[in-house]
């Protein structure tokens, strides 16, 4: 594993972070070392892009957790919480621009120095799965007035 | 990084593979390790899984690269090549069942023995965007009797 970048937000804490990328105006950038620029060619046909990177500001991992929505206790992987065995974080954020090794993205869900580790085009005809269910979220998704903020409690 | 677990599949090489989970009826297994078997709670509840895996077999990563669909030579951050700075990939598939540490799922697209680094729900609020374009893939998925299959040019 290597960083091949480092991902720019106004998010020094994981307080007040929007809790996923779909929830979040907020503008993102993402640098790209030198030597993976030219791996940048044709993303600007794309309107969304998936970004992987590293938690790497998130404790250890549990395998069980009270996740942001809810206040029951759940298995990790039934969760999106940051502290996992290997802390992968996925976000699919909107391309507002691409200028040299420099991407603009709206939807920024992560910390400010988040290590980039890999830049996938989003394709909705490969990863939409318009009816799969909500599972344990579903309630929470519906409810009024429902927040979907983080706070420090996966944060070291 | 250390594996969760491995997944288990009918496939040995990268010929005739489907290229992504979406395209795919196969049926696949995940065996989880004893250690993180209680991270597996509620995830029965979910409908479709994001498996996060490496590309163990993928060979040496290159700027640009001719993918699958198409002739053309893109940069490799827009395509979804194994052969990647970081060789992580991503599938979406269909929950079938949960037995102990094994969970049996459709849309099985990896080699078989690909050791696996990851699981999360998979939350359509969260993680399909419709509106999003298909980039420079959008000719080749409206193509009658498109293929959707692999080869061996990213495996070692």
């Amino acid at each position: 594993m290597q960083p091949i970048g480092v991902i720019k937000t106004s998010f020094e804490s994981g307080m007040e972070i929007p809790i996923q990328s779909s929830k979040s105006e907020t503008i993102g950038e993402a640098i790209i070392e030198n030597k993976f620029k030219a791996g940048l060619d044709s993303l600007d046909l794309f309107s969304h892009v998936i970004l992987l990177y590293w938690f790497h500001r998130a404790s250890f991992a549990k395998p069980k957790v009270v996740p942001y929505l809810g206040k029951s206790e759940r298995g990790l992987f039934s969760t999106r919480a940051p502290s996992r065995p290997n802390p992968i974080g996925i976000s699919i954020v909107e391309l507002l621009e691409i200028e040299d090794n420099r991407l603009v993205f709206k939807g920024a869900d992560m910390l400010n120095g988040s290590p980039l580790i890999d830049i996938k085009p989003f394709i909705p005809e490969f990863d939409c799965r318009p009816d799969a269910n909500s599972g344990w979220l579903r309630e929470y998704l519906d409810k009024e007035g429902q927040q979907f903020l983080g706070d420090t409690r996966f944060q070291e």
